[in-house]
């Protein structure tokens, strides 16, 4: 796949899909999960960073070497705390990156539309490379990338929720005129989701939840790899159109004999 | 994956996508498809084979060496049509094996339970090896199964409709209580589709159309390759359930710093 | 309505909701849901019915008057038991009609497709008018019209189970041919559900789990009622076509001022 | 239904069907369409009345009497824009009721969660009473309650591509915890859409072009009608709960005779 990089903010990455840190069992558990998902990018909330790092056994020591931090700001309920927890976060790690998080509402932990807007205007201004977690709203995706950022992150469903890619039409949307990558961040639940998501042309996907709740998360992180490429390809191959609801098409049209 | 062995009727196979040989642009197209398709079983219309093999370029000729030939009854209206073609099939491949296909409905090309399950019991009182396409019907299924079938082979929607898995609670059920495996076989369009399948027990899929009529096939196989893996691995690693429709769980839980 | 009669093996009924009688938490809120549904057939399980009347509050007493009885076979195995409980419920109730039910499938209470048609065979000789459950599944549906069946009586998903109308494709499938009435029964979980049935071309809805286990079985008989005719409606009025995924259409024009 | 009035901003209305106007084939079936549709609160583009009332056919002449107009902002681009048809809306018809609608994005003409936001706090300021379509999203849904709306209208899909209820989550959440009526506005395409929005608990549903482009506009708005009157008893009446994949419950629990 050396043909097929997935490029964010000028960097090229192998793999499409990302993972998140959060829920594991252990952290020896996170980083075998780690290293089956094949994953390039991985994702960090700031505030379970021990940013002092005078402690032991903190998660960061247990991402593999090699792949990328994507620090996130987790928790934010507003532009500012976003703000504030981005820099923290850039001064203990040293990455510019950010996945931009503001979710106010403790039901859904929906991102803010306009808070998240604001912060990300603030962090492009401040130098960081933004990847902004959002609604699945063309508008503002629109305006995300005017904005400045890397990547929008569009959700499948409510983060943990394991409910699958219940934004279709809006993530095709996105997708059809989005000048940056689009990362369906949120809620996938199983591989058939991740590969959905790749088919209807995502960019990549974020997956944590059902990765790390799994009873086998080194074998599930496995599975979403296998399932990330094969809607990657499918998404490049070609997809067959589907039928109407009553019509079949004999795969073995017959000649006699 | 050698310690998750596909076993049919005795024998043990590696891939769990079984794939068809209808509707490719060529039999160059099919042969570089069934390769990369990784598949063992491979289905092909008894009507389309040139059983005298006296012709040249006959759709056999293309088939990989190696991979195990499932002829099937495509065409046949009634039980014993399908019991002749079965019949002529064994005398020219060598092969009791038999995808039982009795489908009277040329819109839908559904599968005819009466008279499949009629053929089945006669083919089995034959000495084949039947794989029936059927309905997707827990009763059904049963009775396939009882009649000594080796497989069942439940649509997901009709033949070459690339409709995806629109039989979804049923084929949960015949998963539930079959004592053979379960191959969804019809109408799966995408390779999200094929892991959906496998992440909810199936134990095998078979996919034509939506190869062969992709705009890459060979790519497309791969595709449908690695999404039945990854809906295997589901499967075993233990899917982690979905939330209910307004429930988040945050996947980053604050520790504060 | 009086201009868009639901006729059976004949008889012309104004309503296209028909009802059940179970699991009512008593029978007078069963009386009093029936009168609220305004269905004119109510079906009955024979089992359930004191056929020798000689005790009192049978759910025959609170069958409003003028309402047509349709005893079903609930709880047969196979198509004898089913002949049987037919015969028992004829000399009983002096109806011919009968719904016919052969769910060995403890689980699911899926319909027997073998047995079904077994079953609608033998009713049919012995002079009923049989409206069978069954599998939604054309070819079946096409051999219990050929049978002599009064109506097909195709599931939306198991019956009590309230999922909705799960097997979409192939009711659409069954009405473009059938040449008796469609009946969609069971599963339909809300009154969405029975319009949808009715707005792909179902010709009637039997709904009996949804509406008795309601916090308010009378309301929600109402509900259904409205729902089933709004679906009705729509479906002569001439459903609108749906748009792709990605694609909207201004409600309002824009003339400019 | 007397007794469950649908209020928005004090004032009482019967019908939970709102109706738009666009689209119709002429003016006079609109007006039927209207009148079969029991609307209180019909919707008019302002751009589309002739504000100056100087010539004759205007739409407004053809608004049954007795409806409550609300004028939209159809086709405003951005806040000011919206603000200055709203006015102008205001000056000619009277009223200072205001259906907002801000979109830019001409594919899927979704609103603009930042510009619906900024719009409505500018007219809640000049003091509009204001229903702005916006994003199925519970934090904007949040935020535009709190600057003073009084209602919210989210989307079930794009407008005018009668796709239905495809944000249902979305849509439950901000049910949940609104404290204003939830109006889902666009997309909604036949019946059984109205009913199941109503159903997962919107206070009302607005219709235009599902009826508008029905082949019989008069017919499809009675069936949206008894939809929407149909979902909302059952919410009232409490849907039953929906089982498992693979349960059944028998309607007709078995006494035996």
């Amino acid at each position: 796949m050396g043909e097929d990089p997935f490029r964010v903010a000028g960097t090229t990455y192998l793999s499409r899909l990302l993972v998140g840190t959060g829920k594991f069992a252990s952290h020896q558990v996170m980083r075998d999960a780690l290293i089956a998902s094949g994953a390039d990018i991985v994702t960090v909330a700031l505030r379970r960073v021990d940013l002092s790092r005078a402690g032991e056994g903190d998660v960061l020591d247990f991402v593999p070497a090699g792949m990328t931090l994507l620090p996130n700001t987790s928790g934010a309920l507003d532009a500012a705390e976003a703000l504030r927890l981005a820099r923290l976060g850039r001064a203990a790690t040293g990455t510019g990156l950010v996945k931009l998080e503001v979710t106010p509402d403790p039901r859904t932990l929906a991102p803010d539309p306009i808070e998240t807007l604001r912060a990300a205007e603030l962090m492009v201004a401040d130098g960081f490379t933004v990847l902004p977690y959002c609604s699945a709203d063309p508008v503002l995706a629109r305006r995300l990338e005017e904005a400045g950022c890397a990547t929008v992150m569009p959700l499948g469903s409510w983060i943990g929720s394991n409910r699958g890619l219940r934004t279709r039409d809006a993530i095709e949307a996105i997708v059809e005129t989005a000048g940056i990558p689009v990362v369906v961040d949120a809620g996938l639940g199983a591989p058939s989701d991740a590969a959905e998501a790749m088919e209807i042309g995502a960019d990549a996907v974020l997956v944590n939840t059902a990765i790390a709740i799994s009873a086998d998360p080194v074998a599930m992180a496995r599975a979403f790899a296998l399932a990330t490429l094969a809607g990657r390809l499918a998404r490049l191959a070609g997809r067959a159109r589907a039928g109407g609801a009553t019509e079949a098409s004999a795969s073995s049209p017959l000649t006699g004999f």
